[in-house]
């Protein structure tokens, strides 16, 4: 009995290792269509996401069996359900991707704003997150989960920085008002990315203190007040 | 043992039920203070964020607590892990009314764009479907679920009617900008709160009828495709 508990436990990070790989792989193709200006690689994250899908409800409906069949204690108990949650993340981390690949075939119709760089430097951050996050789950890494919470807001500062930029643009000349909010919808895709890795990380923190840290400001640095609201949403 | 389940289940319930009620509250008070322009109402937007934070660890200690304890069954068990995601999905919306009232406060500081219309009525919509959902999972009541779920589309059509009315303004007058993206972010707010109370739906038709209907897009009838890529994200 415990060694098929073992075994299923195995099977279940695979399977959410794989989750976040093929999250891992649709924001960067979706990000290098955006930059590159290559449409096509919109494709591969459509494709990807069905697969993402296929998994969520399969590792939902492995969670549920193994609490049903092994009655697990308390802390694997905590695993679990933190592992659904988890999936739920996941699951929403691709559909961002989605949002973002949708956004750029319609940027890509009209001509480059501007060079991207904070865009990609957002993305590389909250990618890293992401499989940071996973990896402190599986190994049950507290100090990694950590590492996570802090890059939140660098994160947040790069998306401020390219608002700012972009309001100039769009007030210099209005022709770019709808490229310039696109951006500004695929840095706030990004943004919701690093806050689905945030949230994990809490969730592993939870699963390995055993200590709940969500809603406790003194968990992370305080960041300098924004400068207008539309930083905040 | 089969009493205090059934006790346990209850007050899990009135748990949910209270934080679903505060979220409503939170979205109309937020709504409220934009639609008035009437800051000072953002406060109680907060004060009721903080009763929302502890109320999810809470509810999360609690269903912890009586799977350990009850070892429930099947459809108990998938009860229980949809209230710890149901928990999750009320958190969030709080923070969207947070975000709201956030991006309200700035502006608030400036003259008003033009009288809301639509946003009022996504927010009604929204606000529906949240309660609807709720009260789905807590009656187990398949058909009511079913019936949040093609709402969604009309918090869509409002999103997209709304952007292209902002749009007109901030093209010929560029002074107009800040405020209409900040008008659009509060749209994609109360977009992602439908999204939430969608969630839940799909979670009470799990639970209902033991089905999976995540990701089967016959659930919900089509929709015309949109007009922009900011349409989508």
């Amino acid at each position: 009995m415990e060694r098929h508990f073992d075994q299923d436990l195995q099977q279940l990070k695979e399977r959410l290792l794989t989750m976040g790989s093929l999250a891992e792989t649709m924001i960067h193709s979706a990000i290098k269509a955006l930059v590159d200006r290559k449409a096509e690689l919109a494709q591969d994250v459509y494709r990807h996401e069905t697969e993402v899908n296929a998994l969520q409800i399969e590792v939902d409906d492995r969670c549920l069996k193994m609490i049903a069949l092994h009655q697990p204690a308390a802390s694997d108990l905590r695993f679990i359900t933190a592992a659904m949650k988890i999936n739920a993340d996941l699951e929403r981390i691709a559909d961002q991707a989605v949002n973002i690949s949708q956004t750029t075939e319609y940027l890509l119709q009209e001509p480059q704003l501007k060079p991207l760089i904070d865009v990609p430097r957002m993305a590389e951050i909250a990618k890293k997150m992401l499989k940071d996050a996973l990896d402190s789950f599986v190994e049950r890494d507290e100090n990694l989960a950590r590492s996570v919470l802090v890059r939140d807001d660098q994160v947040d500062e790069l998306k401020e920085q390219l608002f700012r930029e972009l309001l100039t643009y769009m007030i210099s000349d209005p022709s770019t008002i709808k490229r310039g909010i696109d951006l500004i919808l695929i840095s706030r895709n990004i943004e919701r990315i690093a806050d689905h890795a945030t949230n994990i990380a809490e969730d592993v923190i939870f699963v390995v203190a055993g200590k709940d840290i969500r809603h406790h400001s003194e968990e992370k640095p305080s960041s300098p007040p924004p400068l207008s609201g539309v930083h905040k949403s």
